[in-house]
C-alpha cells in the first residue's frame, strides 16, 4: 500500500487566517490574504518580526485553527487506498505539540494517532508523497513532492502544484 | 552521509529504573530489573496493568530519566560522522511530549531539535540504522535494524543486537 505524508498548517489547517486576525487586531491593521502573495507576514512587516513569531509560541494558538476545506472529506477517501500520516514540523515551536494533537484528534478522529509524525527536518519522512506548502521539505525527500498552494509559495515553479483538497482528489484519481 | 534514528527510552532514557521505582513505592514491592528479564512489568502484574500504565501518563514522568550509560558520549562522536536524529514513539503518550523534549534538550544538548521526532509507526522513519529496543519497529523498517538490549527483548533471536552504548560504538567502528 502505497504511503501519503500531509502536512498540517496551510494545508489541513488554517494557519494564515489566524495568524492575520491576531495581527490584525492587536495592530489595527486589515491585512488579507491576498497581501500575503508571494511574501510572508514577517518580511511584509519586518519591524514586528519577533512579535508576528511570538505568537506561535503561545500554546494555544494552533487549538483552534479552521481546517483547510475539502480536506477531511479527501483525506477520509484517501485513507481508504493510501497510508496517509500527517508530518508536521512542530520541533519548530515545542509548545505546540499538545494543541496540535488535540486538533487532529477533533477534526480527523479517523485516522490513527500512531501515523501522527511531529518532527523538524522533513528528510526523515519515508513516504511515497508528501503534500506540503513548504517546498524546502521536497529538498532531501524521496518520494514525491506536491506543493499545495499557499499565499508565501504561488511564485514557486518546477513542483507537481494542487490548489486545493478537490485538486488533491483529482491528482491521486489520476494517478 | 549516512543517518541512524536512536529511539529514547530504553536506549538513552533509563524509562525501567523510573518506573520499578515508582512501582516499588507505591505497591511496597522491591521489583528489580533482573525481575524483568524476558518480560515486562505490567505483565510480571498483570492485575495492576492499568495502574502500571497509568504513571506513563503522568506528563512529568519523563522528565527525570536517567541518562542511559555513555549514551552522550558515543552518541556526540557518531554526531560527527552521522546524520542522528531521535526517533521515539511519543504519539502513544502524548502527555510525554513536553517533557521528552525538555529531556532531549538537557542531556543532548548537541544535537538540533530537528532532528528530534515524535511518532508512533516508525515504518514512516526514513534512516539508514534504527537503534530500538523493540523489534517490532524492524519489521517494516527499510534500513538496519539493531537491537538494543533490554530486559524485555533478551529472548528476541534474529537481530544484530548491541548490549550498550560501548557496543554501539564498536559496532560503527566496525561497520
Amino acid at each position: 500500500m502505497q504511503r501519503i505524508a500531509i502536512d498540517m498548517d496551510e494545508v489541513i489547517a488554517d494557519f494564515n487566517s489566524k495568524h492575520l486576525s491576531v495581527f490584525n487586531r492587536e495592530y489595527n491593521e486589515t491585512l488579507t490574504a491576498r497581501d500575503l502573495m508571494g511574501t510572508r507576514l514577517r518580511e511584509l512587516r519586518p519591524h514586528l518580526k519577533n512579535e508576528i513569531i511570538a505568537y506561535l509560541k503561545d500554546p494555544e494558538f494552533f487549538s483552534d485553527l479552521e481546517v483547510m476545506k475539502d480536506s477531511q472529506e479527501v483525506i477520509r477517501e484517501l485513507s481508504e487506498q493510501y497510508e496517509v500520516f500527517i508530518t508536521t514540523a512542530a520541533m519548530e515551536f515545542p509548545t505546540s505539540f499538545s494543541a496540535k494533537y488535540a486538533w487532529l484528534k477533533e477534526h480527523f478522529p479517523f485516522l490513527d494517532e500512531l501515523n501522527f509524525v511531529f518532527c523538524g527536518d522533513k528528510s526523515i519522512i519515508h513516504a511515497d508523497y508528501l503534500i506540503d506548502d513548504n517546498h524546502r521539505h521536497f529538498q532531501r525527500f524521496q518520494g514525491q513532492g506536491i506543493l499545495f498552494t499557499a499565499p508565501h509559495n504561488i511564485n514557486e515553479t518546477g513542483y507537481v502544484r494542487v490548489n486545493n483538497w478537490l485538486e488533491v482528489r483529482e491528482y491521486f484519481k489520476s494517478n
